[in-house]
């Protein structure tokens, strides 16, 4: 199990998401959270590479700046809608704009991970499909008195009051959490 | 939003789950937790009017204990592996029992949930697919030392340790925790 392979291993979660620091908590990983600082920027449209190369890069920006013998772990996670990239929103209307595009209505979630462990880089991704229910007007209003969506992609959280939107899923859901457990548990088999 | 049908009622939450009060909380439903006391004895094979009949029974046993004027919310779920229900583990060796025929396979989890409002009772069910990897044996030995399988329905947790383990859900993710959120909303807008 994860627990067991990073057991004495110094670890360091590329990521400020407290999303991800609750999974890793879940799963038994004790992680130091060290925010990688990048630039943010899509080099590619293609929603697989992209998540990969965030998280690649994430990954490097940490590995330049401690101890060889680290395991680094970075992700990125985006929602795709209509073969646009949804980001977190730049402001309320954009979050209105975005749950209102995505009520009754399927969607994509991507998450790359990477892992850089003795100077070996490993990186995959995974994707989910997301359904919403039809969301009204005023849902989308309450739903941003909550402060919930500003700080997520599409503008939704899907562990808080956003589960009560989501009737299906389709894929990890860890994935739509911000960190697949079960593609991470594959890739530290293989590079460990 | 749920938050706002159930504020200012008295909301009770017939179950003495951790992840159900876990889920309220996430979705800012303030509720006393009041584990109802019924045989949960199987009158059926159909996972589907089971776990309905198992809520519905939950709810009245509390009814008959407070005010009228209470909402009363109650659920049951089940793990349904070839044709057969998977319960909470009796013993060590049925929950490795358990994880060996899971493992690499698909099951469906049925929870079935009851709110009682000022003498309406109203139940619905959902399923959903749950895929999970090949767990290997030691994996399911060190599995079992997190305490985790025991008092859980097919002796897996998705939310913890058990994540590492579920590639691929098709369904509602809340359901396979205990309490399908989306679905509760929608029955809520019915009865209130």
């Amino acid at each position: 199990m994860i627990h067991n392979i990073l057991k004495n291993k110094k670890v360091i979660l590329a990521s400020a998401s407290p999303r991800r620091r609750s999974i890793f908590q879940q799963i038994g990983i004790n992680a130091l959270q060290m925010p990688a600082n990048i630039p943010e920027i899509h080099t590619t449209k293609n929603p697989r590479i992209l998540v990969q190369n965030l998280a690649k890069s994430k990954a490097v920006n940490i590995a330049e700046q401690v101890d060889e013998d680290c395991v680094i772990i970075a992700a990125d996670t985006i929602v795709y809608f209509e073969k646009e990239i949804l980001e977190k929103p730049l402001s309320e209307r954009q979050a209105v704009e975005y749950l209102t595009r995505l009520s009754g209505k399927s969607h994509y979630v991507y998450t790359g991970i990477a892992i850089w462990y003795k100077n070996q880089l490993i990186s995959d991704y995974t994707k989910s499909c997301v359904t919403f229910s039809e969301i009204s007007e005023n849902d989308i209003k309450e739903y941003l008195k909550t402060k919930e969506p500003m700080d997520k992609a599409g503008a939704y959280g899907i562990q808080g009051f956003g589960s009560q939107f989501v009737s299906k899923i389709s894929g990890c859901y860890f994935n739509v959490m911000g960190f697949p457990v079960s593609l991470f548990y594959e890739m530290l088999k293989k590079i460990m």
